[in-house]
């Protein structure tokens, strides 16, 4: 079966594209490679030295024989897009290809236009892509637990039966997001939602919770595929952060009261759920939505963890609790479901010591790398 | 107290600036005037002779000694609206500034990506020039009842509080739209909303109904002042476009069955509620929703009505159900609220016999404009 992978380059897309291709998939990857260059632009960068995708793909296939086809460009370049599909002629795609930093979003009004109007755009080119050449071929989207926002009641997926005066219907779960970044994913929900009814495409939407961890079976064997992790304000993210900052000492950035409590998951859970979702495909004309994660933790909580963990290795770790450079409420109901993945046989890898110390140890090995003047958030999202 | 009306040139926004202007308001009219080069470039015309917008203005001045500033530019150029509002200083802005048709927004690839990012990025540029710089000017944006779709419960304006497994919440009302560019609006609903919460704004969403008439007590002064009305297959809207094929013995075009039942309200309506709008301003931080409408019809019921005023004024009218080129339910429950208008005072004009008779006495005043070629409508919202 044929895979492409948009997003192939980054750090749930590469784990994912590994893995697909490990298990017998063929795969390709489209990149167009700039989250590299805003890396650049920023003047921040992944713990890990990853090397160029060229580099790592010609390691894959040194290691294990499997060919993955690399296809440099931009989805929102349609005749690219349509190029490429044609070439490849995948049966899947699994869409990874989004600007996905919240704080990237917010940093300002371009940033939030730009992050709109990318994720929107190339996703609707998808979806015509999809529509005009390869009807049959299923759309697998990454979305985000961050659609939902904190409601104050249970969180189902995608749907929600309401009754209301007497009637009943079942209708797309409301969404709250918290961010223009969030608030992107949501657009292309429901433009997706659309394209599935009018057009019989097959999708499913993904939404996925934070993800934690670096190594998975593929990405582990060898430096050269080794996975990006980043650690810096805006494109870092909790519990990855929290171990590289015990790492070098410098105190977990709690943002707020760290009441905040969030879905996540193991990046080895990530690539195992895409799979799933590729070996199970939506029927036509579904739009099917998986909530993806596995566990919940709040940020504070997953700070104390990543303490006790760091103090068991004689690492010294504080806490220190910032001003929330973000919008959102720090205590709040919370109670996502994830059924879904489950019944399709998802075996969750959950949080332990070992992975903790697993990821300590890696942050130790690269933490010369670190530039501590990227850890502290600058984006903030309210009216200076 | 002054308000900028941007897309003060086309149906609504015209009818609206004058209306203001009349009632003493200080109005400055932001439009880019595109509209009248996409009908050209599809080679449609508004059935009335529409003058180009200075004559407008001009003579809008030369019968009441009231100005209009004019202001001609595109609001998804961040400096053309920003340096704009400083020179206009709003205390309001009434937004109509965005592509609005649903068969547009269908024609192709390009038409939807045009679609969502003309109407997503001008709308978040004005949330940021707000922000910026007029944090206490209030947004009165346009909406359309189409966001919501065809629900088979009761339509709220804007949020419904939901009970679920025993907990209870008041959420944004889940939203089914019909096409890309009614997911444009939502998409907007879902920016805006995030926006108030984070930044204070007050902005007031007006989900509108398919609106009809083309009088108004300021566009029928003069001539010169005359209001566009759209019959063609892109831009024409049910009722307008049934009396002008009417007026010329084409028969109405119900597509489908003509079950599908939508909220309508006359322009001389959507004139007050702008106004009852601005006039009640929404509080700091809030997102207020008010579904404008004052009715609703079936479009076959509505056919039925035209060919019954028609018969009665000596026209031959027939009825004649197409094969629906758009995707939507033809036969649905449908029972939107609209109080919170009413609440503020609205008193509404009902559709009438006599609104009926205006409207045929005026299609058939200027039948010799019509293209005939123009009325059915070639957009499909299906795969070819």
């Amino acid at each position: 079966m044929k895979v492409l992978v948009i997003g192939g380059d980054g750090y749930c897309g590469w784990a994912t594209a590994l893995h697909l291709s490990n298990k017998g998939y063929e795969v390709g990857i489209l990149d167009s490679l700039v989250r590299r260059h805003w890396d650049a632009k920023l003047g921040v960068d992944t713990l890990t030295p990853i090397t160029p995708i060229q580099q790592r793909l010609e390691r894959w296939k040194d290691l294990t024989g499997k060919s993955i086809d690399l296809f440099v460009g931009d989805i929102t370049n349609y005749d690219f897009l349509s190029k490429t599909l044609h070439g490849f002629e995948p049966e899947a795609i699994v869409h990874f290809g989004e600007q996905r930093s919240a704080p990237y979003s917010m940093i300002d009004r371009e940033h939030a236009v730009f992050t709109q109007v990318n994720n929107v755009v190339g996703t609707l080119n998808i979806l015509y892509a999809i529509k005009e050449d390869f009807p049959d071929c299923h759309l697998v989207k990454l979305g985000t637990m961050g659609e939902y926002g904190t409601p104050n009641i249970d969180i189902e997926e995608g749907y929600i039966t309401i009754e209301h005066n007497g009637r009943k219907d079942t209708l797309p779960y409301p969404k709250q997001p918290g961010s223009f970044y969030h608030l992107s994913k949501v657009h292309d929900s429901h433009n997706i939602h659309f394209a599935c009814k009018i057009w019989g495409i097959r999708a499913t939407d993904l939404n996925q919770g934070v993800v934690y961890g670096v190594l998975t079976d593929e990405t582990g064997m060898d430096e050269m595929l080794i996975n990006r992790l980043d650690y810096d304000g805006v494109f870092g993210t909790a519990l990855n952060r929290f171990c590289i900052q015990a790492a070098i000492a410098h105190p977990l950035t709690v943002y707020g009261t760290g009441g905040q409590t969030r879905a996540f998951l193991d990046i080895r859970d990530t690539v195992r759920c895409v799979e799933l979702a590729i070996a199970n495909p939506a029927d036509s004309g579904k739009f099917r939505v998986f909530n993806q994660f596995t566990e919940q933790f709040s940020v504070g909580d997953l700070a104390l963890m990543v303490k006790k963990a760091g103090n068991a290795m004689g690492l010294n770790v504080e806490i220190q609790n910032l001003e929330n450079p973000r919008v959102e409420l720090e205590e709040h109901y919370f109670n996502p479901k994830n059924t879904n993945l489950l019944d399709l046989g998802l075996q969750p890898q959950y949080l332990s010591d070992s992975l903790l110390d697993s990821l300590l140890n890696f942050a130790t090995k690269y933490k010369d790398r670190v530039d501590n003047k990227q850890i502290l958030p600058k984006v903030s999202w309210r009216r200076s």
